[in-house]
């Protein structure tokens, strides 16, 4: 069994600063909000979790091995160095997406997103390192077959992505229903799955559908670890593995 | 009439880069490729311009007011600060979608974006001062009514952003092959769209069409400049009067 | 004759917010001054300007061919980006400790640094286009000569950088009275020094003196140009030449 | 007694690199090199230590609390992330400046910092978590009296910086040499000390030299813990005191 743990980082009160005292630039904007998701995605990822940018201003990360403390520190660290400031609410299961819900209701309970009051609140609890197993993480790391050769080098940019895009909206919503997962993009072409237990036949109806679908052609590297990375990193191998053998699901 | 001026922004050999001599970390993709985002940004905007961050591998940015020595520059300073380099196609046109096409075939002529010999290409041209105008760009910038209200406060962070990411979706593909736009989405709930000369009612239409097919409200406020800050800083006080009084549709 | 244009950046307020509402964790303000800096080394460098770090709280920039707009768009894009503001202040002369000096007292004059009410001050002046000439500004590149054999090497890496430092301070100290030029340390073991009008035997005799007074070997290459960065580039490949052929002041 | 675990940052061979093919230009220098600053500030710091940027291309850090396995880490994600490598070095004693002494030594035996094939080395040990204690780190944290009503306000920017500067340099000699000290300036007026076992009559000793050699009036509060944030932090608050009670010399 599975045993994500899911963090949810919203930005406080983002909207409204947007635009307070008049909309502020939009390059600034821009550049403010992919430097705070590279930070907390170091943050997180040099204690082997996986940070997801999402909407930049409702992120999702996979945090299983960070503590509240860290996240606290999280917290404390951006408030120092940027004008905006950080809610988290984190959560456990064995299925990503109610992991995340429960995530989502603890900030949500603590006030709304656009409550002037309501800043940097902390809310939930992690797995204590007794509890961890090196099975409470699963990661499918899926791309588009060939994408450079049937898109990058022969669409226009925009056409190739529209094409890469379709395919993720597609898989996003059905490993979503259908599999209680979460899909993130994670540029290029590729998506990053973060799955309860999900057995071979799962993946390859999913590639089968999105194909149906969409027509566009996906292959995945599955792996699982007790983090994030560890889980991630084997899916990456395995996918290396496809990308070699033209095997289209290959399990770590 | 509308002159939009396109550079696609492709990094020389990506993939296979983040997979030699075996996959790299996640979290130091991730990190990576969105301060390189995050720079390009800056570079651009603080020039006037906008870019956005699309694949992150292959981005695109309305550069009207950048000369070909602005550009060379911008690779010059990647190159020195980063473990990759850049390719750069730039085109001028009525058709934004016409415009991004002959710059993505200017790069691809160059040579594949897996090809190892092709490294910090520039290709293109730009317009010339004398040939500028204040009409040259038209930038609309959308939002979902009420988000926060609906989703992001009632929805788990996930399911709000499927909402979300639908609604972009549909909007994307009905704006460039109904309407020649570019559509991006720019984080939050917001979608900054590209556009040659459209009217008030083709943006009802759109509107009408994304709302039909997804269930998505959306409004947007549209704006003309001659550059896409110009252009986009109008759209977004167009769209504070939809926020004020909601209206649909705004031209600044 | 020179005539550089300097600009004053000075935090608002920096030191009571470091410690309020109590002491913030120094990595984190190390952290954010340091991408401050260079968030701003891009920005008037790639307008062919130079910034130095100097104190951090206070840095010094060599901005011939800014305009004041584009120190007002350095202003915004900070305090959209930062949780701390700049004051500048502008000033131009044939003596760059003169032009300092006069773009401190604007400065000054608008409020302390530790004012709370001294908010995103901008005041001073630049030079017009048709002013400025090919050899408004010299820069002139020290380095220690066989640094690395001498010291990094050899030494521990503290005695080495008391060796350095002593060596810039003495140069500093004398460059600032003798020569009425502004020297900065750059990282390794080079000094960056913003010049009048100076001779070849100056810098022998600067050379000469910090060698009796601290026994640091220096050997310097100097230009000139419109900009820093083409005075600066000029220096930095006559100090190649003194590097290649062992001679220890090289002019461009 | 202190047990100080002393990290030696060197970038690999950055000399050559920073003018191959050509000197690269500075301004992208300083970016990037600051940018390493604070991201290995960032690193060590969320983990209780501190880094201090001294000549950039060999920079010092206070690891007590990292283990080697973190010390990797960093050179990987570093390596995936910027042009440059990390070479590391580690060590730890009583004296802070022996240990510094040790960690040159073990990255001075591995190669020359100008050395090609000298890449990404790590060496030396940390120490143990079980031999750990709240002592091993001593920080005094350094600033001179008044410095805004005195320097900032009054002089112009470069002549607060040599008065300032000069404080510095007169501490840092003595600290090392009568005190087995190594003093760091990070900004502002302020000088951050890693100390050996230091009663206050040797802070006493110290301010009173300063200010006799170069006229400088400093104050000291002084902290002691099981890594540099706990002992800085706590030298920070008794700082406060310093300037709170207007005393000279504060232990925690």
């Amino acid at each position: 069994m599975t045993n994500t743990q899911v963090t949810l980082v919203q930005i406080d009160n983002y909207g409204p600063w947007t635009v307070t005292p008049e909309p502020r630039r939009e390059a600034d904007l821009q550049t403010m909000q992919s430097r705070l998701y590279a930070d907390i995605s170091q943050f997180v990822g040099n204690r082997d979790g996986y940070t997801f940018f999402t909407r930049f201003d409702n992120m999702i990360a996979v945090t299983n091995g960070l503590t509240m403390a860290d996240h606290e520190l999280l917290q404390e660290s951006v408030g120092n160095r940027y004008p905006v400031t950080l809610s988290l609410g984190v959560a456990t299961g064995t299925s990503p997406v109610q992991a995340l819900s429960d995530a989502t209701t603890v900030v949500q309970d603590a006030g709304s997103a656009q409550d002037e009051d309501r800043r940097e609140c902390l809310e939930g609890r992690t797995i204590d390192d007794p509890h961890r197993t090196d099975d409470d993480v699963q990661i499918a790391h899926f791309d588009v077959v060939d994408a450079t050769g049937q898109y990058t080098d022969e669409l226009n940019a925009f056409d190739s992505f529209i094409q890469i895009e379709q395919g993720y909206a597609e898989l996003m919503r059905h490993m979503r229903h259908a599999h209680d997962s979460l899909s993130f993009f994670v540029g290029g072409d590729n998506v990053i799955v973060v799955c309860p237990d999900l057995e071979s036949d799962d993946y390859e109806e999913a590639i089968g559908h999105v194909e149906t679908a969409v027509d566009v052609e996906l292959q995945v590297g599955v792996g699982r670890g007790s983090s994030a990375h560890d889980a991630g990193f084997a899916a990456k191998h395995a996918l290396e593995v496809c990308r070699a053998d033209g095997t289209r699901v290959e399990l770590a």
